[in-house]
């Protein structure tokens, strides 16, 4: 089936640059140096080829992924890099046959997992806004997790805040203040692992040992305007005029078949006016018809692969395949 | 199950203010005044709920939610205020059960309509920021899809740019100004159908003859700001608590959870900080321990609901049912 012909709107990856973003990174980051973040793309036969190219362990962000590869047989090494008290989740992934090694920022956290027969854990720190434990309660959470029965494998840190910095020596030094927080939480934590980091830091971030990138595979507007990126844009939502104005035309992706929480799409032939549920307006450069195909680039990939319940796979403008993105949801 | 019980994050409708709105509903616009909006809640369960209620058509947004209500039995008069040019989905309507009237507002979706055997239609004016033809337009385009077999029903506009302001005089002005040029289309155009509105202006738009508004099922935080809103918030986001740091805690409703394009959900308890993937970051009144339940109120119905796979009903705190949100994607 030729591109067009699809139902719109229709989210679909270019398997060439899908291809050579997945051969890139495993040349910077060859092996277990990357574990990367599944919550990007949420779909199994995309972590498969991931696995392929060598990075056997994933960093997931829900129970519904660790569980999903594990049921797909990509159960290695999984690491749930957010912490949860839910006991009948926990149970779940505990009794999996995966490895599974979740987050923990609180005895809370520690007790849950423990309770649920957990094996393993990560103390996470506080780098950047979101969740993490303060620096100076990093060593007594490991002793109450080791006390709990929990292997600690060591600790994580997310630099959120630094990630899509486009200055690149603002970036760095965003990082490298918050993995000196890392490396000294690590010194009274111990354990082999110092995992964080992603798509924007995966370059410049050398405090860590392993790195969370997700969005490299098929990346959004965000990352692309960083000029370190080696990565290319891979990910488009293809839709269809239906209404031509004197001024704007209107095509029929809007908010509910892309995120919006980085912004409006890119379109590299006119200007986006805004989106509303089902559609989006635009002024073209060359004047439009109704049945025109718009192909439309998406700000962030992951609420955007989130809301889709397939993703196309276009080798030269022919689909050649279609893959369920099957770890949606909860 | 008790509510706490729920694994989250967990979308519910607490169903005393369902009925309640419902019922308000059918009195301030009985019957066939109000054409319900499938969009704002995609669930065929519900939409039975205002068949019942005694508004029998529908207004869709989406083929899918066309042939999900067709295949349900409640096809009695459904119509896909929207245009499209999708042969295959046009003629999947045009064979289904139902009696379906599309939206058209130019030549080429009249003709798209007519080559798939779509029986009727309404033209589409536009008297908004969207889709719509312009009212010099309107009778030219009715004539031309008499000529091509349609059966044209009368006329569309949608003041979208009128829903959501707050001020009551304001937005009766915008209705005011878009139903007159509506009116003026209709003399063009004919037909018994003066179609339009939605739930912001649903008791001030006296110029249509039927009203399309679905948000008031559930409500959100958007429209409950409007002070002459007689429908109650019924709609929730379950969260947990996962992380409690020094100045905020977090927890696990995020943005793929929930419509941001209405800006940030609301708390009664607090402040909302900012939302990530998975995360929303409060500012409690009163601490909160990991575990502590926190219950958002999503700030625009349609697209939260869209990214749910199932919701809640609660009365009491119970949960009491659940239903698929079955008509979501295209």
């Amino acid at each position: 089936m030729h591109i067009d012909e699809l139902p719109t709107p229709a989210l679909w990856a270019d398997l060439h640059v899908l291809e050579s973003n997945l051969a890139t990174m495993a040349k910077l980051l060859p092996g277990n140096r990357l574990r990367p973040h599944v919550k990007a793309h949420k779909t199994t036969a995309l972590a498969r080829l991931q696995y392929e190219a060598g990075h056997t362990g994933f960093t997931c962000a829900t129970a519904r992924e660790v569980l999903g590869l594990a049921n797909a047989g990509l159960g290695d090494d999984l690491l749930l890099a957010n912490e949860t008290v839910d006991a009948d989740r926990l149970t779940a992934m505990a009794k999996s046959e995966a490895r599974v090694t979740v987050a923990v920022d609180s005895e809370a956290t520690v007790d849950a997992a423990a309770a649920a027969g957990i094996a393993e854990c990560v103390v996470d720190v506080r780098v950047g806004f979101r969740c993490g434990c303060e620096v100076s309660e990093a060593g007594y959470l490991a002793d109450h997790a080791r006390r709990a029965g929990l292997e600690v494998r060591g600790v994580m840190g997310y630099e959120g805040h630094a990630m899509g910095v486009v200055d690149v020596d603002r970036r760095r030094e965003l990082v490298r203040a918050a993995m000196e927080r890392l490396l000294q939480a690590h010194e009274f934590v111990g354990g082999d692992l110092v995992t964080g980091g992603g798509t924007g830091t995966h370059a410049m971030n050398t405090w860590v040992n392993e790195i969370q990138a997700g969005s490299y595979v098929l990346m959004d507007t965000a990352y692309t305007e960083q000029v370190d990126q080696p990565f290319k844009q891979g990910l488009f939502l293809q839709s269809t005029v239906v209404s031509v104005a004197k001024k704007f035309a209107v095509c029929d992706a809007g908010l509910k078949a892309q995120g919006m929480d980085h912004g409006n799409p890119s379109w590299g032939e006119g200007e986006i006016l805004f989106c509303s549920d089902e559609h989006t307006n635009l002024v073209p450069q060359k004047s439009l018809s109704v049945g025109d195909r718009v192909c439309l680039v998406p700000a962030h990939i992951d609420p955007t692969m989130a809301k889709h319940p397939l993703l196309h796979l276009v080798r030269n403008e022919e689909v050649v395949d279609q893959w369920e993105i099957d770890l949606r949801h909860w």
